[in-house]
């Protein structure tokens, strides 16, 4: 049996006081056959490329020549990762970014839960993390471009649809 | 009667070395009856934020505060902005700007020309200028988000609506 445990909303966020070398925030602890294990988020930019490249190939995405993932990591405002860590060992399970301008807006980029991990609520707990984190640093435009199968999933997040018509729009390299 | 001389698609951009205390890319040569004047295109940063703020007034913007604005820029990838030169002086008659990963994506932003200048092909210029000076640096992935009535204007650029069915999401504080 699953058994999670919410402690996103608590004003105090805590922290992975046991495993001080994961540093982030506790915001799950679910206990199953295999003993507890904890999600954690993190914003820390010190991920390993090639467990990014896994979790983006678990979902099915195109390769990126990680020189190009790592400036782009270094570049964003805002980096947040999903850990699940269980015992002394973590594991890279949701990740996403945001650029910025540090002041008016962000954009959010790259969302990806691993499917193990998926239809838990986890990838609103990422979003909600992310939109806590931006709205910390006075960001108030937050905004994303949506894959047609994940717009009702924003949506209930609070995202809008094309307000007042405005639309995205999209120039790429003939 | 004006006179416009388009040197934009030249393969070596114009620099104004009449006007050394200008720096910026030479576009346009107009000619009316109060003599020549030139339009030229800068990422210089170093734009003066009340000349900005009366920019965006002249459009009827929301006035945002000096200091987040200088925030923005000074955190935004690209900063474009269009000069009319006349003699020894300069206007600022339009203004861009783009926040970006500098790797992958990028998202201009705050797109205005000046009411008096509009309609003589010179936002297009604008937009060409960002869309040149993000391809220089490798950008592949140029969105923004577009008001109704200026879709027109971003898809005669090459901007797509919604392409895949991907959507353009907002989200602002309650």
């Amino acid at each position: 049996m699953v058994f999670w445990k919410r402690l996103f909303n608590n004003t105090t966020p805590a922290t992975t006081s046991q495993y001080p070398q994961f540093p982030g925030e506790l915001v799950e602890v679910s206990k199953d056959g295999s003993g507890q294990s904890q999600i954690v988020f993190s914003t820390d930019r010190d991920i390993d490329l090639y467990e990014l490249e896994e979790l983006c190939d678990s979902v099915g995405w195109a390769r990126r020549p990680l020189r190009k993932v790592k400036k782009a990591l270094d570049f964003s405002f805002l980096v947040g990762s999903m850990w699940e860590i269980r015992g002394n060992r973590r594991r890279l399970i949701g990740f996403a970014r945001a650029t910025s301008d540090h002041a008016f807006n962000a954009t959010i980029w790259d969302v990806v839960v691993h499917p193990s991990y998926q239809k838990k609520g986890l990838g609103k707990l990422l979003m909600k993390y992310m939109i806590k984190k931006l709205r910390s640093e006075d960001i108030s435009n937050i905004t994303l471009f949506a894959d047609p199968q994940v717009i009702d999933f924003y949506r209930r997040l609070g995202f809008m649809l094309d307000p007042e018509g405005i639309k995205g729009m999209f120039w790429y390299p003939d």
